[in-house]
C-alpha cells in the first residue's frame, strides 16, 4: 500500500534531520530525485514532505522546493485534524459573522480579517486598459445583453487554461457567474431542495454555511486535516446519504487544507459510485506556492459527477464580479438557474479579464502574485512563532490568502476580536467557521496584505493580547 | 361613484366625435381643462380618456395631449380584459422559450421579440465616457469588493429621484442587484418558501413564471385589461391566501397596462389590509410616452408592504447588469440574500450608472428615448393597421417597447413563429406568457427598434403571413 509507503519515506528523512544529517535551512532533494533514488513515484515523495511539513520538520518555498525548517517552525506545530460531531448543526455565528461584517469597509483598521488579495497586489492600470479596449471591442460599448452562458471569448480561454491541469473542458461546458459564491449558489439551487444534506469542510467558509443554511439544507462538517483535507473515511460512511458535497480542494479557506492527488482520485471514485455530485470550489487553484497547479478533483471527473468553480475575485479584479461553473452532467440546469435569477453576467468586466488573460499577461501577474503571497505567509509565520505564545498552531497553506490560527482552548477569540478592534486590528473568530460550538479558540488571519513594518507591529500587538488572553491554567 | 362619472364623460365625447363634433386629428381639451369645465377630478378626465383610446376613438401623443383618431385606429381595437382560468396552472411554454431565446443573438433576423432598446437608442459613447470616470474615481480603480447593499452613490441618486413621484426613500432603503429579475429573485426568496401562492398580471414576462416556477411556488394569473391592469375584484377573493403579489404596475410586460393611480392606491389599501408584499417590478416606469412619469404604488406604500424594483436596462445599458429594489420592511431579508448568493455588484457599472445619472444628462436622454419609442410605437401600430387583417388587436402602452396583439383565434402564433423565422423575423408567440392553456392567437412585438423601410418591410412580410394563416371561417 502506497500509505505506508509515504510514512516511511517520511520516517526515513526524520531520521536524517533528527541525526543532523539534514541540518536547519538546508535544501532537500527534488521529488523527481527522491522518486528515482527510492524508486517510488512522486506522488509517494510529495505525501512524505507533506506529512514532513505538517509536523513543522521542513518547509516548502515556492518555485523553489523543500527546506529543513528552522527553530521557528518547530515552535508551531500545525493544528490537529478537526472533530466536528457526525451531527449536522444549525448554530449559526450571524451575530459575529455581522459584526465583523461591518467594519469590513473601515480603512482605518488592520483588516487581518478579510480574504482578499490587497490592491498592491492587482495589475489595476492594465485591467484599467483591458476594460477600456473591452468598451471598443464589444458591439455597443457593452451595454448590450451578453449570451447568457456568458462571454464566449472568455470561457474559450477559461476552458484551454483548463488542459493545463488535465482537464478537457470547451466552451460550451462552462457558465460564466458573478462570482464563485454565486456560482455555488446556482449548483446548489440546482442540485438540492430543502431538508437535503450537504457535506463540507471543518472549518468552512461561513458564506457556504449562510448560503446552504439559507435554503434550508442539513449541513453535515467533516473532520478535516489542515493539509490533507476532508477524512474520507469519516465520508465513507456517510456519502449514501448526502444530496452534495462542497469542498475546496486547493487551499482550503480558512484551514488551507488541499487534498492530494491521490486522494482528490479516490473522492472522485467514491462520489461516483455513490452518484453524490461534488460542487468543488477551485477558487484558490491558481495561487499556489509549490512546483505546480494542482489538480482539481474535476481532472479526474469522468462521468460529469464533479461541479467544478472559479473565479477572478482572488487573483484579478473582486469588483468585477467575474466567475465560472463547468456543472458536468448539470450543465443545462445550472443554465436555468442562472437564466431565471439573474440573466446575464456584465458584458464588459468578462471581456476585459478575457482581454487580460489573452493580453495582459495573466501568467506573469500570476507568478509575481505567488510570490508575494508567499513571503507573505513566511513573514506572518516569522511573526506568530516570534509574538504569540508557545503552543500555537498554525496552517501551513500550500496556496491561498489565509492562516489557521489554533490558541491555547482558554482563549475565546470571539472576546479576543473585540479586544483587537480597540487596537484597530480586525481578525476572524473560528466561531465564525461552523455551525457547531467549536472552533472558539481559533482564528483566521489572511496574509494578503502589503508587509510592513507596521503590518509586523500590529502582528506584535496581537500576539500580546493573545497572551494576555491565555489563561495556561485550564488544560489545552 | 367616480366610476360612473368617467363613463358618463367618455360617452359625451364619444357622441361629439360620432357627430362631427370633434373631428379626426382634432386636438382635444387638456385634461386640466375639461377638469374645470366639467367639474370633475383629473383623474376622472384622464379615465375617459384611457377609455376611450381603449376603444380607439382617441390617440394619446406624448408631450402634446389627446386626439381625435384616425381611421386606422377605428381598424384596430384593444385586445379585451384577460380570462384566465383561476386555478393555478403549470404548464410551462419551455420548449417555445427555449426555440426563441436561442435566436436572440442572431444578428440577421428581425427581432421582434426583444424587449430591449436598440443600442442606437443607447448613449454609448457618453456611458464609455463615465466609465473610464469610474476607473479613475473609485479606489484600485473598481477592482475592489463594493458595499454589499451597493454603491452609495448610485442609491442617493436613485432615491432623490423617487422624490419626483412622491417616494420617501434614501440611500439606506435601497438594495443595488444585478438588474431587475435579479432583484425579483431576491423578493421571491426572501417573502416565499415552495408551495406559496403568488399572484401576477395575465399575460405576464415569461422570466417572471420561470422563476416562480422554479421556486416551486403557485403561480395564480389575474384578469388583467391592456389598460388598467389587473382585475381588482379578482384579486381581492384570493388575497388573503397569497404569499406575495408579481406586479408591472407600469406599461406592463407584455400587455402593456398601466394602473391608473387610484386603482394603485386602491391596490396598496388592499395588500396593507391583508399584509400581503407586493412585489413591484416598475422597469419600464421611465419610458413613459404622457406628460409625466406614472407613479408606483410604492407611491402610496406608508407600511413598507410594497418591494418596488427598477433597473437601468431598459434605459441606459442591459449589459451592465444594474438593477435595485426598496424591500420596504423586508430590507433586512433582501439584503441576506444578496450577501449570500451573490455578494456585492459589479463595482464600476454602479459607478458608471452613478455619473452618467449625476453628470451625463440622464434626463435630457430619456426626453429622446421616450419620444423615439413614441414614434415607434406610432410607426407600428399604423403599419399593423396598414397590413395585418381585418379584426387585428392591439394594445395601447402609454409607455415602455412592446405591443400586444391580439389575432383571429384561427391563427396559432406558435406555427406562425416558425413561417417568420423563415422570413427572418423573431416574434414571441402568445403562449411564452402563461402557464395556461391561452394567448396562442397572440403575440409580443418589440418596437424598440431602429424605424426604417426595411422594418416596415418586415412589418408588411409579417401582416401577410399573419393573412395567410387566418381561418376566417372558424368562429373568432
Amino acid at each position: 500500500m502506497e500509505q505506508h509507503l509515504y510514512l516511511s519515506l517520511a520516517a526515513s528523512f526524520e531520521k536524517q534531520i533528527a541525526g543532523g544529517l539534514l541540518k536547519a535551512g538546508e535544501k532537500l532533494p527534488s521529488i523527481r530525485k527522491v522518486s528515482a533514488l527510492y524508486g517510488v513515484s512522486k506522488n509517494t515523495v510529495i505525501q512524505a514532505y507533506l506529512t514532513l511539513e505538517s509536523r513543522s520538520l521542513i518547509i516548502s518555498r515556492p518555485q523553489s522546493g523543500f527546506y529543513v525548517g528552522s527553530g521557528v517552525d518547530f515552535r508551531l506545530p500545525v493544528p490537529d485534524k478537526s472533530q466536528p460531531s457526525a451531527l449536522s448543526a444549525h448554530q449559526e455565528a450571524d451575530g459575529l459573522i455581522g459584526k465583523v461584517f461591518q467594519q469590513l469597509t473601515n480603512t482605518r483598521i488592520t483588516q487581518l480579517s478579510l480574504s482578499v488579495p490587497a490592491p498592491s497586489f492587482l495589475p489595476i492600470s492594465k485591467l484599467n486598459k483591458c476594460l477600456s479596449k473591452a468598451m471598443l471591442n464589444l458591439p455597443s460599448g457593452g451595454t448590450g445583453y451578453g449570451d447568457i452562458q456568458g462571454n464566449m471569448r472568455l470561457r474559450s480561454l477559461i476552458s484551454k487554461r483548463a488542459f493545463t491541469w488535465g482537464g478537457d473542458l470547451d466552451s460550451g461546458d462552462l457558465v460564466i457567474t458573478a462570482g464563485v459564491m454565486n456560482a455555488i449558489s446556482f449548483a446548489l439551487m440546482a442540485l438540492t431542495k430543502p431538508g437535503d444534506s450537504v457535506a463540507v469542510e471543518s472549518p468552512v467558509y461561513y458564506g457556504m454555511l449562510q448560503l446552504a443554511k439559507h435554503l434550508g439544507l442539513r449541513v453535515i462538517e467533516l473532520p478535516t486535516h489542515p493539509l490533507e483535507g476532508i477524512d474520507l473515511q469519516a465520508l465513507e460512511t456517510i456519502l449514501p446519504d448526502l444530496n452534495a458535497l462542497l469542498l475546496v480542494t486547493n487551499f482550503n479557506n480558512p484551514l488551507g487544507s488541499s487534498m492530494p492527488e491521490d486522494r482528490k482520485k479516490k473522492l472522485v471514485e467514491m462520489i461516483t459510485a455513490n452518484q453524490v455530485p461534488l460542487i468543488e470550489n477551485d477558487l484558490y487553484g491558481e495561487v499556489y506556492f509549490g512546483e505546480k497547479r494542482p489538480k482539481p478533483c474535476k481532472a479526474f471527473d469522468q462521468q460529469g459527477w464533479v461541479l467544478w468553480c472559479g473565479s477572478f475575485s482572488k487573483t484579478l479584479a473582486p469588483g468585477y464580479r467575474v466567475g465560472w461553473i463547468a456543472p458536468g452532467r448539470y450543465l443545462r440546469q445550472v443554465l436555468r438557474q442562472k437564466a431565471f435569477h439573474s440573466l446575464s453576467s456584465t458584458t464588459l468586466t468578462q471581456e476585459a479579464v478575457a482581454e487580460f488573460m489573452e493580453n495582459g499577461g495573466y501568467d506573469k501577474h500570476l507568478v509575481t502574485l505567488r510570490k508575494r503571497l508567499f513571503s507573505n505567509r513566511e513573514h506572518f509565520i516569522q511573526s506568530i512563532g516570534a509574538y504569540f505564545p508557545e503552543g500555537t498552531k498554525v496552517s501551513r497553506p500550500q496556496g491561498g490568502f489565509v492562516l489557521w490560527i489554533e490558541c491555547h482552548r482558554s482563549i475565546n477569540t470571539a472576546k479576543l476580536y473585540e479586544a483587537a478592534m480597540a487596537q484597530g486590528i480586525s481578525i476572524a473568530p473560528g466561531r465564525m467557521f461552523t455551525l457547531q460550538d467549536q472552533f472558539h479558540h481559533c482564528m483566521r488571519l489572511s496574509f494578503g496584505l502589503d508587509w510592513n513594518e507596521r503590518l509586523e507591529q500590529k502582528l506584535q500587538l496581537l500576539g500580546k493580547l493573545v497572551s494576555e488572553f491565555t489563561s495556561p491554567n485550564e488544560p489545552s
